[in-house]
Order: C-alpha cells, then structure tokens, then sequence
C-alpha cells in the first residue's frame, strides 16, 4: 500500500508527517486539499490517510449535510500535559492533541524560597490528579511540555542562568520530569512557550498566520520577548534569544540586580512601576493611589489603570512612562528585524490600551517609517497569556514533527 | 530511469534541486556521500546525477590517485553577472556558476547626480564588455544580480524609500535589467548581498557553516546590517530588516538626514567621523592630522588608523568611540538575537583592527554573559565587502533552488 517505503526509506519516514502537519494546521480538510498543498500524489496522499486513521491519529469529520468526508486530527486520541511556571505560580493543564485545556490546577510558589524538586514535585501531583479525574491512563499521555521563566538550553532541557531561581541553574528539568512521566519532555523557555500559543489560537492566527513570523513580548515583573521566525520559535546561539529585559537604556542609571545599570526591566518591569506607584501614593502626588492604599488596596498595574481611567494624572504619568521605555527599546528592534506583528503579554498589560497605545506611540515614532509601515502593535487576549496551552503546543509540534510522525504510526499500528 | 516522475511529480521536480544543493553546498561529493546526506534512495541519487551529468549541470572530478569519481558543479556551463552599486561606485563582475570572480570591471558614479537609467546604462555596458571580453554568447547567461544601496522590495525587485538616491524609489530595476538581459534579474539591498558573499565565500564559512545564522554588520558612510538566519536572508516584513542605522542611540541629539536625532549612522557612520577628523586636524588636537592634512593628504579612516598606530590620542579617540557607538547598539541585539557571529565590513574597517577591538568590548560590556557566550565578532576578508561575489550567490540560489533545477534539468536536457 506505502508504494514509497521500499524505494525511499527517508522519504517514507517524513511524508506522513507532511501530511499530517497540514491537517495539524489547516483542518478539517478534504483528500483533495491535501494533495493540493503537499504536492503529493493522490495516490500517495490516500494511502497516508488510511493508515493515520486505521492508527487512530486522524479522525472523519463529516460535515452536516456533506457528502464528502474531511479529515482532522483524532484530537482525543491521546493527551499532553503543559506546565507554566511563573516566579510566584504554577499552573499544569491537562490538554488534548489540538491544545484545547480539558482540566487545569494552580497554586502559588515561590522559586526564591522552593527548590526544585518541590516546585516540580507539585507539578507531578497536579499532573496525577488530573489524568485521575479526567480518567486516563499513563499509556495515552504523548507528552509533557514546561516553560521555565529562565533562559534554557532546549536541547538539555535545562535552565541555564536564572536570574533569581537559587537552585536552577543547570537543574535537570527534562530528566526529573522524563523519569516521572515515562514519556517525552520538553523544557523550553516560557516567553517561547507563550509565543506558540499565539501563533496557533491568540492574535498571530489572523494576522501572521501559523507559518509567519512575529515578536511576542512578556512584560511583567519581567520583561522578555519570543521570536517566531517562519513559524518556528527561534532561540538563537546559546537559547538567550529574545531577553529584551537586559537591553540597556543608553544614559540610565537605575540599578539592576544583573548588575548592570539602565536595564529595561530595571526601569520598566513590573517591580519599577509598583515601586513608583507606591512612592506617589506615600507622597500624596497621587491622591487615587494615595486613597486606595490607605483603603487598603494593595497596589497593582490594575489599580494604576483605574486610577488613570479616573484621571489621576500620576497614575497617567506611570502608565505612559512604563509604555514609552518599552516602546523605545522596541522601535530599535523594529529597525533590526521588520517584523509586521508584536504581541504584548503578562501582567503589565493590566495597565489597560494606554500602556499598548503608548508602546505603539514610541514605535512608531522613533522606527524608520518603512520598517513600521504595516506593524500591528496588539495585546494578548490569551488567558494567562496561554502558558500551558502554549507547553501543549511544544510537546505538540516536537511528537507530530515530520520525521517522528512516521515513527508514532509505526508504533500504534 | 526517472522512476518517481510519473507517481509523484511535486517530488520529482524538487529532488533534484535538493540534489544539487547538497553537491553546491558541500561538493566535490562521492555519490555515497549524497545518498547520505539526503536520506534519498541510491537509485535516486544516480538517476538524478546521470541527468544532472548529461545535461552539463554537474561535472566528474576524478581526485589524483583516486579511483571513484567525485561529483561537483560543472562551474563552467553557464555565468551570471554580478552588479554592486555603492552610493559612489559601481562594480560589476563576470562569474561562473561557483561565484567565482571570470573578469571584473568598476567606475564611478553618483547617484545623487546621475539618473537610474544612466547608472544601470553603464552596469549593462559593462556586463556586454565583460561577456566579449571572455567570449560569451548571452545564451549561457543563467542570471543578473544587484546589490542596491537602499531597502529593496524583494518580490518586485524595486528599492523602496532610498535614503539619498534620487529618482530611485520604486524604479523597476529589474524590469530594466531583465528587458535588457532577458535572463532573471534579482535585486536586493546592498548588505543583504555582502551576507551571502559572507554565508559561502567569507567568515562564515568556517564558523557557522552555509545554514548558519549571523549577522553582517557594515559600517561605511551609511550603516547597515544582514541577517542570515539558518543560511537564508531574512528580510523581514517589508525588506527593511536590518537597517540598524536608523536605531536611535537614548539622549544623543545629533541630527540625522532621515530627520531624526540621535542615529546610529549619523553618530557614528563614516560622513560623521570625518567630520570629526577634520576638525581634529583644524584645531591642532590631533597634530598627526594636522600635519597629514597640511601635506595634502586627504581624510580617510585609513588615515585615521595611521595615527592611531602612531600614537595621536586623537585619532586614538576617534576609532575608538566611533566602535563603541556601534558596539552599543549591537549589545542590544546581541540580546535580541543571540547570534553566534557578527562580520563587521565596510569602509570603516579601515580603521583597523582597534576599531573591531572597540565594537567586540562595547559588545561584550553591554549585553548578557550567556548571550555573548562564544560570539565572535570578526572582520570581513572579502575584497570590496564581497559585494559583486554575493550578487551572483543571491542569483545562483534562486536559479538552483530545489524547484528551479527540476525546471532547468529539463529546459537543458
């Protein structure tokens, strides 16, 4: 039936993933559409299908009152589960093979005070739970995806130089986890992580597509950026690409805890910004916050933005100020790499459309006119900023690549 | 012979093209080492290399003592014309399928003064000279490239938004070209093209490898950079990737051209540290100048480079901060980017390797440890920035991509 696996062994490992990759992004679709944008043989194109049925990694979904039956992935034919670790949270989905959450936990950490083995111990028990109640076995879980908020060497599965995770560095992420799950892990960055979940269900599905390329950028307590360049996560030489919060302000003195001065998280990330807020509310120049604190209100980039929504011309002034730095270190960036879409994400973006218009504003007015012709500027409606259905998506495109797609076939078959 | 032609014609008109690829990439081959390196079947591989052979598209290449043939590119059965516009001089070269320079001619130009037509007229006299000279007929012409010094709308081959060419923005020039040649024509921006001479010919090759990524930095009177990401330019949105010398440097208020304060270019470009020089000269600060200026010697960063190995704390000064402007914005996208090489090229390496010395530690001081571990920055080798060399890369990729050898196998055959 494979006419090709004789003849051509390596051509015969990667075509079903061909296949299959297409349907993964532009499902459900009919044969015919298929071998249209593969440029296989209908022939070849058939005989894949079968056998991706006859495994169970396709599915027909035929329309109401079709005829013809499309195809799409066999999303509940297995699952993954995506873990998103954040300096203060941690949150594990339990997801099927499109990335839709079935069941999801949550609870407070703390990576300063936590080692390793706990954080991550937590993990495992949240994973547990929900294979429990969602009543699957271990037999059916593809894989497990984390984002780490660190940079990472991806082909380890480590974190590498962690700011302030004592106990991190160099840490075996991917083979503590490897050995619990008895199944493939995926240790990525979680900047990255949430750049996936963009591109395949938040703002670069409209705009830039699955295929295209975009910058997204994290701007929280800190400040890092995920680039997607034809698709795929690009991570650079050593996996650093994309760590925009210690870009230098030229003239800035504020100190960093990096150690070097004028960072852009030093002076934009969310620490700055609450530092400032409660430093006007103490000093009466904001009567809103000054107010609110005094209520009790603890102070967060929510309570600035009603603040300047209420017109409390301090808490406008942090909103602006925190949206210019970022945009200015971005209009550079602009220049370098063209890009026609930024995604702005993470907890900053509580600040409201002021802080993006005032990013947007600085682009704009300091990136050459051509380069900025057409960028979209937009803020992330994901939830979360999708860290777990973004760690879905890496174990995803890593076990549904086209050279392991033929292999998977050939283990269910 | 061709066994896959009649199943699979999608697949038949690529493999070809990955063929050739892997002999231009790495040639001279066995044919082993192709069945190999592609994954493809052996019969494949002979099939395809027979027809490759028998239409003059490769050749044998028997190794002194050796017994089994070697297969490489028959560099001989075609050329193309490479054409290097700078803002004051023309390049043109004559080169055979490997990018090898044939004959090669160059005049002066200015496109301030002188129209398309007219500079485009004298590229075209030269390419006609060049092929009477070798005793070429146009038949064996596969391609023309050029290298503008603009941004350059790849798909429509036409510069877009010139700095200071008047006349030029949005001029058909392959259009032009292509009526005069009728062959395909390719336009690119200048510094695009001195990536790829880079990529195949310069310092990547023994760095980061022909599907290595870096970054191709030149600094002359304008500033600009390439960016090859995993061997391919990338060229952004609009094509304006890499236009670095519009980056704006924090707080700096020199007045730039483009209308802007505080640009890389207007900071730290070439027209800038003249100027400089100049006035070093004229007040007596730099008594070398002084006195080079008084002989009669004209300024040049060459000059520059003198008195500085002469000991002249000025000019010393000059190479210096002019590096370190650079240095500085390009820690910014060292942290960005993450790249694992940087070439620096243009009219400014004339200052020696000081001035290299001074980008390397502005660089090194300024971004991440982790991202800046293993980066080299080195200086470009090539004569003239490779500039023609890398125009007739730009054109030999497109004519021998994987589609295009299927299409030309059978043009030939």
């Amino acid at each position: 039936m494979l006419e090709l696996e004789e003849k051509d062994p390596a051509n015969q490992s990667t075509t079903p993933g061909r296949i299959f990759k297409i349907i993964r992004d532009s499902g459900p679709l009919y044969a015919n559409d298929i071998v249209r944008r593969s440029g296989l043989a209908k022939s070849t194109v058939s005989a894949y299908v079968d056998k991706l049925l006859s495994v169970g990694l396709l599915r027909e979904d035929i329309p109401e009152g079709g005829k013809r039956r499309k195809l799409k992935v066999a999303e509940s034919a297995g699952y993954v589960v995506g873990i998103a670790l954040g300096q203060s949270h941690l949150d594990v989905a339990l997801c099927d093979l499109e990335a839709e959450t079935i069941d999801s936990r949550c609870c407070p950490v703390s990576l300063l005070r936590e080692s390793p083995e706990e954080v991550l111990g937590k993990a495992v028990a949240f994973a547990r739970e929900l294979e429990e109640s969602a009543g699957l076995g271990p037999q059916a879980l593809f894989g497990v995806g984390i984002g780490l908020p660190s940079p990472v060497d991806y082909a380890n599965g480590v974190p590498v130089n962690p700011p302030v995770m004592p106990g991190w560095d160099r840490y075996p992420v991917a083979s503590f986890l490897a050995q619990e799950f008895t199944c493939p892990v995926f240790v990525d960055n979680d900047v990255n992580v949430m750049a996936l979940a963009e591109r395949d269900k938040g703002a670069a599905t409209g705009i830039v597509g699955r295929r295209g390329s975009f910058i997204l950028v994290k701007a929280g307590t800190g400040i890092g950026a995920g680039l997607v360049i034809d698709g795929e996560i690009y991570r650079g030489a050593k996996g650093a690409a994309g760590d925009i919060g210690h870009i230098g302000i030229d003239g800035d003195e504020t100190l960093c805890p990096c150690g070097n001065r004028g960072c852009l998280e030093a002076v934009a990330g969310g620490r700055a910004l609450l530092a400032r807020a409660e430093a006007a509310a103490g000093s009466g120049r904001s009567p809103f916050l000054a107010a609110e604190l005094a209520a009790g209100s603890p102070i967060a980039p929510a309570l600035v933005a009603k603040g300047a929504a209420s017109g409390d011309e301090e808490c406008i002034r942090l909103v602006i100020s925190s949206g210019a730095s970022i945009g200015d270190i971005l209009a550079k960036l602009v220049n370098f790499f063209n890009p026609s879409l930024i995604v702005v994400s993470g907890g900053l973006t509580g600040l409201g459309e002021r802080f993006i218009a005032s990013i947007r504003e600085s682009i704009y007015r300091r990136s050459t006119p051509l380069a900025a012709a057409d960028l979209v500027v937009k803020k992330s409606a994901l939830p979360g900023g999708g860290g777990t259905t973004g760690a879905a998506i890496l174990v995803l495109d890593e076990v549904f690549s086209h050279r392991n797609v033929g292999r998977l076939m050939r283990g269910l078959a």
